[in-house]
């Protein structure tokens, strides 16, 4: 099959009749499939089913004595620190353990700096005229909200195969102080499953940017590869900042959510001692303490990096096939059609489909009416707005195998569907 | 022994130097003992000792089908908000189940309305000029810290037998549009151990008030009975708003952080559908969704209501001695001194003891320097400035029976002892 853009009116009418028909057929199937949020498997979860009950009666000590079920223990008990220390290629020292929820732990981190001001800030962010935040685009929409609704403007970057543009990174924190922080999902980046190099690393940590700038740096895919044989990593970023002279630079997260439970896991922060003192004083109002039994729960099932090593293992074997599976679908349905282009992500959650420009929302909507549900197009963007209306994220995790296939047919039809619609009106408005 | 302030200097010289001769006695012991938290004990923590073990491998889901181990889930499991109406003697559609912290909820609560506009209000509480809250006096430090922390003057309001001096908070806060919120412990207060009268909870709720006016219902020591023949209880407080024509009045709290675990137990807050609908929007872009598995947990150990009235009337058992050992000592040392009177709580985490004024501070630095420590004089007012330097609170349930004792005898000896000193001291200057 030739690329749809060099076929005549004719021969496109021909394959929109086609491909109608195949749509027509899925359509009468009544399906209810959902390929929306980027959320473990119930088979992923079961792989972690004894975490509930690794903590026997009589267990609730941490290594330094602390009883983990009663008050106290800002900082995390040292096992979790230790735990997420290796996880993070960092010391123990610049960890601290929060609760369940990693996405929690940066609104209130952006919160904090709203109310008081950062180590290096002259004031809180809530003084700063119209604060605003890059947004390496596409990228995670629940970032983007978190700096929306907190009053900030959201920036767009374009994302290169190595990471956010940093030509265009640096050229506009340098030049507008007004620019607080920057959205970064380092290793398998959602949607993209792009891992930054380690220039786009260095870069970041060592330009020019006012002295309350901050990386937010969530390292939520981390230990999250397909291909255990081919883990890819960037480098501690902590350590690129230091090294750069801008130690308090990176705010890095991760959590526990998408290795054990995703509700119920454990999540932490590792910044610079001048960030976590802060930090801690912050937190001295906020709360007299996080869940440290469900951290002692953690460090119980999991024990060390080498634990996480196997038991991502096994999410690897469960999620390979159904990333696959997508990935032989756009394959054999777009890759001859010239109207398509994807990521063919190493790890993480999601593949990130482009469909023709102009054609996302409507072939979102026709894969919807069809009983597919994806991301909404456009979510990927700061305002739910992608300026070509192509990008389309693809969440393959949750569904059994046999649903994902069909969803991803379902799909692949209404984006070559919506494409050749789009060029037979472009040229018949033309 | 008649009353000191009745002794010439004499008797008073000689009743020194025998408290003198005591208190080194007791100096010389090098004791290390801790009565400064309210925190429960390591025998009370045991009570809960199956909450680990009660969710057997497979036990993940709640009776609405939910996964709790996935994400999602703002509202709380519905078997999790059933509990909490029992609680709190309301509607489980009035409740939202969060996460391990209570005051982390609290706290929470008011960056919500300080970013956002609660139902009400015309502006978020960062743009009303020197907003201020209502502070019971003697409360809770950790209350006042949280609104002084977020930039509240906080205003302290005398305590009566029956709760806040209503005169003075219906006064002030019909006067001052600024006031935007009171802090409330309505049952055991703490640290007097006051239940507020049903006349008081329903002046509260009809007083006239700002629209974003927010009573902090923090029911910490609902079920905190000391003697479980005698319960205490204050009316639903969301009823009572609700029939004075103020629905949106009150923010009520609890958690189960003195029923099972105090670092891992469950936290709530219950208001009205507006509130709720609010929070619910606010929580959206600050998380996915708090701990489910411990929610489950919880619901699964403690049942129901009679379910935490059995357990609790367990930690009953574990607290009364040492209350009673406080109480008796109090008797026994202080009672005919004429220089000090304390509360006899029925239920909580306290007892409130206010020593000859002037003298608070000194006594509970007498005291440090036997080596048992006391919550620093002061704390239980705004600003940690008590205007008669006489409040003391003393926690009695975290150390063994034994060590409450000899705690309390040393501070009735130092309460004495200052006491003595002061008389001397103001009649020298007189």
């Amino acid at each position: 099959m030739p690329s749809y853009l060099s076929l005549d009116d004719t021969a496109l009418q021909r394959e929109l009749a086609a491909l109608t028909e195949r749509y027509a057929f899925h359509r009468a199937q009544s399906y209810s499939l959902k390929m929306v949020r980027g959320v473990p498997s119930p088979a992923q979860l079961d792989l972690s089913r004894t975490l509930e009950t690794v903590l026997q009666a009589g267990d609730y000590r941490a290594e330094d004595g602390t009883d983990c079920r009663n008050y106290g223990g800002l900082e995390g008990i040292p096992e979790a620190r230790r735990l997420f220390s290796e996880l993070l290629h960092t010391s123990p020292d610049n960890i601290l353990v929060f609760g369940n929820s990693s996405l929690n732990l940066m609104y209130d981190t952006i919160v904090a700096a709203i109310l008081s001001p950062v180590p290096g800030a002259d004031k809180p962010w809530s003084q700063v005229e119209r604060p605003a935040f890059l947004c390496p685009s596409p990228g995670y929409d629940r970032h983007f909200s978190i700096t929306e609704r907190l009053g900030f403007e959201n920036i767009p970057i374009a994302m290169t195969p190595t990471g956010p543009d940093m030509d265009a990174v640096e050229k506009r924190v340098a030049s507008d102080a007004r620019i607080k922080g920057i959205w970064c999902v380092p290793v398998y980046s959602n949607p993209d499953g792009i891992v930054y190099d380690e220039a786009t690393c260095r870069r970041l940590a060592s330009m020019a940017a006012a002295p309350d700038f901050r990386i937010f740096w969530d390292n939520a895919y981390g230990q999250h590869h397909l291909y255990p044989e081919h883990k890819s990593s960037v480098p501690d970023m902590l350590s690129l900042c230091e090294e750069a002279g801008h130690p308090d630079r990176v705010y890095a997260f991760t959590s526990t959510s998408k290795i054990t439970y995703a509700g119920a896991g454990v999540s932490c922060m590792a910044a610079s001692p001048a960030n976590l003192a802060y930090r801690k004083q912050v937190m001295f109002y906020q709360t007299i303490g996080h869940d440290k039994m469900n951290q002692l729960r953690h460090v119980r099932f999991l024990r060390d990096r080498a634990g996480v090593e196997q038991l991502m293992e096994k999410h690897a074997k469960i999620l390979r096939p159904k990333f696959e599976a997508v990935l032989g679908m756009l394959e054999e349905e777009l890759s001859q059609t010239g109207i398509a282009r994807w990521n063919k992500p190493m790890g993480g959650y999601f593949i990130s489909l482009f469909a023709y420009p102009g054609t996302a929302t409507e072939a979102v909507e026709a894969a919807r009416a069809c009983g597919v549900e994806f991301t909404p197009a456009g979510a990927t963007y700061p305002g739910g707005i992608d300026p070509d209306d192509s990008n389309i994220r693809i969440a393959p995790t949750f569904p059994p195998l046999g649903e994902v296939k069909t969803a991803a047919e379902v799909l692949c039809i209404c984006v070559r569907m919506t494409a050749v619609r789009k060029i037979l009106r472009d040229r018949a408005t033309a």
